[in-house]
């Protein structure tokens, strides 16, 4: 093939890499080049081109790592002969490692888009332990998993969740406290109903978890937005505009969705008030177990001896949503009244699921999964940020978050977040926008991005460079119109 | 042995054969008879003893059917030889085959006692199909499993169910029209959360379901006490007395005790005063597959062309109650309404017990599951039925209702019901009491009993004589006291 035909086009979007990279794998795709051809070696495709040997190896690494060409040593480097089923042109080899898309005949959550929030790695979830755990579980429960269940959760899985608790997040509970719940909107919906009456006023993020507002305020709450700023929410405003609010939601750890943690005076501030008042400080441990640099900080209710907080965690982040599984860890007064109330929820649903997670706890298994998830993430973000800082330059910035399964980016002023969310959807991109997460209205614009299913750079370049298409065109618009 | 001892003695609780039988299992129990030992003949036993060559037959098969005796035709009959860890001298051969309690570490809901409501046979359930199902999910469901589920359930599930329903139950729906809930109470939850406001009045059976009407006055609802007669809830009274009610809580085919079946005349009645005022009507079809005479009645819902019934089913009765799946048919009008409610529910939980039962549904399995278990429910029936007229006589009348899974039985006006489950629960002996399930006072008491896990006639019997013990005892200390 002509070796000009690969060039890249300094005039055109992204790095020299990417495009020599993109114009091998449409070659490929479009027959110019045929599984088995012997491609030419870095330094004469450098020379040829008159690019730098680094602009060429990056490319070439790329390729070899997602198969596009096998590299022979002395021999040189090929076109992959086992390329057979070709990925169209414009459709990148790692898309079709991603995990499949959800089945035609149950569409509506649907597929996984590039950048989609609150999903884990779904292609690194250990199905096969999983399956075989599954049939274990089905011959030892027998007739213990048809009865009623506890409506407080499966005893063993109470057992291995206050175990985790302790080991991991600093909080000494019995498994009485444990109560395992649908999600972490069961565990919302069962405080609202013990706890707090429609109309009670409780201090909520600004900017904070969406869906979790959106609940409360369905179940008649009212909320008053506390800032957050780089130590976390902002204790001492709460104090000052709400001190007689009966609750506060808090996720301390990586607050969500900046990713701050909640500095250790605030914590005692926070605790102080709610003891002071008598109010409930729910704190949402979201994603805890996702943190790159530095040590994970203990939970919230590691430090709470008034007995004011109480824990929420989630499987949905560490194992997979489609469990729906969450749990609540009340202070051990509020036990018996927890349980009466539990008469009246639907609660955590079949024992099968809660059955399989406890033996995945028990076995050792989880905390493997969360080690190697720790790993896979820490590359994941790497791959994202690279990708935002090679593509984007200074027209986003990172925020140097310490963990969590999303990175968020704030834009320059003049972007609206929302329009240009919506037209990453409209492309096919699940960025979020900053300003969702606000109840006032956002100081600075920004997009959030999950990076979990990022399984090559290949593809998080890719995917970036379709938002920078998006956002280059929504700032061309904006220009025109202003 | 002397068989003189085996026999019966006509001022002994319980008829002749019972007797026999029991003293039989105490002979080799106790060892006075041992595995391998040649029995009588019936007729020499029947000489021996002066008894009706009938009623040893009766005995002699019981004793055959339950693995104690082997028949070897002309051979005679002999002490079966594979009787090894004997069981204890009162409790039955068929104690041993009824399902294993619930294992130690979750025993709070429990133990399945004799005579427990609610329950359906946990023996009859076929495991291994069930466990060859999942193993086929968990292979094909992959991704799609592992993603948030969508709220209202699984599609395949919701479509398996619509199917259903239109041949079994007369209701013409789409799929979009179910929604899968966590359990009943998730229905009704869902219910309260979108069409109702609390303080809003509802008709409620009297008798009527118990855990739905706490469910119900635990949401806020106000709940107008409706009498039921032999022709199921009086409409005439409730017209009159709460005409102005926002909904009404049915259970038309097989009456929430009772067991009788709403008439087409009130069926009519009630949909036209749910049309007129705007009101709800929500049908409870709890357990209408399990019917011995006559054909099931359709649903209410496939009469409902003004489009106020809200339709229940659970697979709690016709599946088990570990799965906590049931679901909800909206009239289609209301569909949207509660997709949008949907956002704020917990929901009905995991996929995959979900895609289980949907694949047990496609499969045929689930119809054949029914079938059996009518035939089952029938023998069970007729075992508990015999064992009462039998033991107690006239000292209880039993409803002939026509399907469930329990039976009724009223006591003579003098007996408190309550008094006599509570006693019964001390023995160890699940019944309900009636009175429990009325608003109003009870005109009579009466004993609720299930029967599906009654594994065998000599159990029943032998339940059933426990029960008499406890009713004698409570007979007597209310002469003592009176």
């Amino acid at each position: 093939m002509d070796l000009q035909l690969l060039k890249p086009d300094a005039g055109h979007d992204g790095p020299m890499y990417l495009q020599l990279y993109r114009r091998y794998r449409n070659a490929i795709a479009q027959g110019q080049l045929a599984p088995g051809d012997r491609v030419p070696s870095v330094r004469s495709l450098a020379s040829a081109l008159n690019l730098a040997r680094g602009t060429v190896e990056l490319a070439y690494q790329m390729l070899t790592s997602e198969g596009y060409f096998v590299a022979r040593g002395a021999a040189g480097t090929i076109v992959s002969p086992r390329i057979t089923g070709l990925p169209g042109a414009g459709e990148p080899k790692a898309a079709r490692e991603a995990p499949p898309a959800m089945p035609s005949r149950d569409t509506a959550p649907g597929d996984i888009l590039p950048f989609q929030l609150g999903l884990p790695a779904l292609d690194a979830f250990p199905r096969k332990t999983w399956a075989r755990l599954t049939g274990r579980c089905l011959r030892t429960l027998d007739t213990a998993a048809m009865l009623y269940p506890h409506p407080a959760g499966y005893e063993p899985l109470r057992r291995a969740i206050a175990t985790y608790l302790g080991v991991s997040r600093g909080i000494s509970c019995s498994h009485e406290q444990v109560f395992v719940t649908g999600g972490y909107r069961g565990a919302l919906d069962l405080v609202c109903r013990t706890l707090l009456q429609p109309g009670d006023l409780g201090w909520y993020e600004d900017p904070g978890y969406v869906h979790a507002r959106h609940h409360l305020l369905n179940a008649g709450m009212r909320l008053a937005p506390i800032p957050v700023d780089d130590e976390g929410m902002n204790v001492a405003v709460g104090l000052r505009v709400a001190a007689d609010a009966r609750f506060a939601v808090v996720t301390p750890t990586h607050q969500s969705p900046t990713g701050v943690a909640l500095s250790l005076p605030r914590r005692l501030e926070l605790l102080e008030w709610a003891k002071a008042r008598g109010a409930w400080i729910i704190e949402d441990d979201y994603d805890s177990e996702f943190r790159y640099h530095g040590r994970p900080l203990p939970a919230l209710k590691s430090l709470d001896a008034g007995g004011r907080v109480l824990y929420t965690g989630t499987f949905s982040k560490v194992l997979f949503p489609g469990l729906r599984l969450a749990y609540l860890v009340a202070p051990s007064a509020l036990v018996e009244r927890l349980n009466l109330a539990l008469n009246h929820v639907p609660g955590p649903g079949s024992i099968l699921p809660q059955a399989m997670v406890a033996e995945f706890m028990e076995q050792g298994h989880f905390a493997r999964h969360l080690r190697k998830m720790r790993t896979l993430y820490a590359t994941r973000r790497g791959y994202l940020v690279d990708a935002l800082e090679r593509v984007m330059g200074d027209r986003l910035y990172v925020q140097p978050q310490a963990g969590g399964i999303h990175v968020l980016a704030y834009l320059p002023q003049e972007h609206g977040d929302r329009a240009l969310a919506a037209a990453a959807a409209a492309a096919g991109l699940a960025v979020g926008a900053l300003s969702d997460w606000y109840m006032h209205n956002a100081e600075r614009g920004g997009l959030l991005m999950g990076f979990a299913n990022f399984v090559s750079a290949g593809w998080t370049d890719d995917a970036t460079m379709r938002l920078q298409v998006v956002l280059e065109r929504s700032r061309s618009s904006t220009r025109a119109t202003s």
